[in-house]
């Protein structure tokens, strides 16, 4: 896996995601690389993410799998288009529906990895399927369909 | 609307949910309410709580849905058993599945309002359909299959 995480990437105005901006300091901050042909993202959850005792709350996972996967829509679309992460204009992707399925009660004491495949790039849509796992049981499943920002979207200062 | 929201009938061993649980300092502790013969939450986001900067996190939105879909549908259970909510065994829901369509961009610097509507009853399942109103305007809608949680599953002391 590559040592620096997609959204390392990210220009500092669209680094202030609660999910996975590096610039918010309450946030989240989760990090997705290149696994060969999946992206990956570890997380381990706070003690007072929780659903009932023990078990991990589903909005986490769910925001989890929701920014894992705009971060690998915008890496796979990197590819797509030839170029370095690092490279402006910025690609970056909006969430236009987010799914999860539920499959199991996620234990809150070990890591979470969330794993994601694009499973289609049509235009300016991307859309990314994900398993959460937990102590080596798929927990969750997730896929979101993910948007391009336009432009005159983003925050007027894009530059790093 | 009554004073007494839904997640304060919830035993205290069940109140420690990141999203709704009255005894989580570090969580949102949404609470809702009847309207009617809707649901209604009312959450105010904190500034941190951003996508990019103005606009609400989009994890936080499936959260919100999330927990007052699994309080609607709890409360709306007891309902139909003509139960009041502080009797025990208490009635409380996991989440099968949530969906969430993000339609427009959510300001961040107003309440968000979420209203749900309970579209199924089926044995221990419910489905709770909701909108996400931010300054007059659909911003998200979402659904959630809630599923009874069985007494095998709820901590060992449930009692108030």
């Amino acid at each position: 896996m590559e040592n620096k995480a997609f959204q390392e990437y990210y220009p500092n105005d669209l680094s202030h995601c609660y999910g996975c901006g590096t610039l918010n300091a309450h946030g989240l901050q989760i990090k997705s690389y290149w696994d060969k042909d999946e992206s990956v993202c570890v997380y381990t959850p706070m003690p007072y993410h929780t659903a009932i005792p023990g078990i991990v709350y589903g909005g986490l996972i769910a925001s989890i799998i929701d920014c894992h996967s705009t971060g690998t829509a915008a890496a796979a679309k990197y590819k797509t288009e030839n170029r370095a992460m690092d490279t402006l204009p910025p690609l970056r992707f909006v969430t236009a529906s987010l799914n999860v399925n539920y499959l199991l009660p996620t234990p809150l004491d070990c890591p979470l990895e969330v794993r994601g495949k694009v499973k289609a790039i049509k235009g300016r849509r991307v859309v990314v399927e994900s398993r959460l796992i937990a102590d080596g049981k798929v927990c969750a499943t997730g896929e979101v369909v993910a948007v391009q920002m336009r432009e005159n979207m983003m925050p007027t200062n894009t530059k790093k």
